[in-house]
């Protein structure tokens, strides 16, 4: 029903673009750079896109999907960035104790939202509540962090840093400013910028879907 | 002269979102709702982003490393993306019982690269050995890969995927292509191809850093 909109967004897209470079460029020309212009869609630069991008060509939804290749390869190149990210901060992480990413994640935005509770940890964080109850106990344990109760709800606690964990979160920083490589690699100060700026209109759209979707519907079940 | 089409773009993506959610909603409606949710999305889109500036704000580094901010802010929104994908995709994978993303890409690297060991598995997928060793084994239980002897060495043993596991790998393409939202969100096509080229240049950057530092690093110890 609603994937009428979806087509009429990707030809005003492409229209646009056009447009952008040719201002006079009629519907003949339209299509002719279409045409010439799909073939490129994705700069393939690697093996392992080249195969994502082979493996959406032999699928029937492309027809309806146009953009399946560049979503394959996006979701992909994002995993990657991840990944690597991931590897570069492992070691400089266990050496102050804290086992990932995660675990560093979640103790800052306890900092960031006073008397934050879990469950609104796991929505904030995007991370699964057992998960986020697991590596609570981990803080607690270390004394990173406190519970107390909320006043106006008994039932409910709400989570608190201590100054231990505020300075595990400042030495946290320190060690991030140092790891090798820049996770900005070789990109100029513009390139950041724009990469910076299409990720957070990404990060706009999926967080307003994630709360619509996922973060109200459990309040609702 | 082309901003029109920005707008019309704008308009047709939150008027799709809307009936996406209200089948029968009439103009009124989508009034309010973009009123009610204008509110709610800007009061904590960026709450996160700005925290992360505001630490870095207090940082020394920060002279030293002038681009300090905005690595913090792409690491911070790489990891966000790679979380939204991992919640869209985790009810369909365990329908078919794939229990992450991870798995799948391991499952299509063995597909992709014929003959391939478990240690060269482990480098390319960026995943320690030890996590790809025990996706390995159900695999093998699942009957979706097989081992063989390497003919050259043989202590090693080669990766082959089985009938079942391509079939497993094409339900898992359409599966990953059904996924709601688009992991492109309301990027448009000329936006999507800057991401993918930027992401692009970084994966570049950061396989080579990789392969020189992590890689190679390994095979000398």
């Amino acid at each position: 029903m609603t994937e009428c909109y979806d087509d009429i967004i990707l030809v005003l897209s492409k229209w646009k673009d056009f447009r952008e470079l040719k201002k006079d460029g009629d519907l003949k020309n339209f299509a002719n750079w279409i045409l010439l212009h799909e073939n490129k869609l994705v700069a393939n630069q690697s093996e392992q896109e080249d195969f994502i991008v082979a493996q959406v060509d032999n699928m029937d939804e492309k027809e309806k999907i146009p953009d399946l290749a560049n979503r394959a390869v996006m979701g992909h190149l994002i995993a990657r960035m991840n990944l690597f990210v991931k590897n570069y901060a492992k070691q400089p992480f266990q050496e102050i104790d804290l086992s990932s990413l995660e675990e560093f994640r979640l103790l800052q935005m306890i900092d960031r939202v006073k008397n934050i509770n879990k469950s609104e940890l796991s929505n904030e964080s995007l991370m699964d509540f057992s998960t986020v109850v697991d590596i609570l106990k981990r803080f607690i344990n270390k004394g990173l962090i406190i519970q107390v109760k909320d006043e106006n709800d008994k039932r409910a606690s709400q989570l608190q840093i201590t100054q231990k964990g505020k300075n595990l979160l400042l030495t946290s920083y320190k060690i991030l400013a140092q790891i090798k490589p820049n996770i900005a690699g070789d990109l100029t100060q513009k390139e950041q910028e724009t990469l910076i700026n299409l990720l957070l209109k990404l990060n706009n759209f999926h967080t307003h879907f994630y709360e619509e979707h996922y973060v109200n519907k459990k309040k609702k079940s």
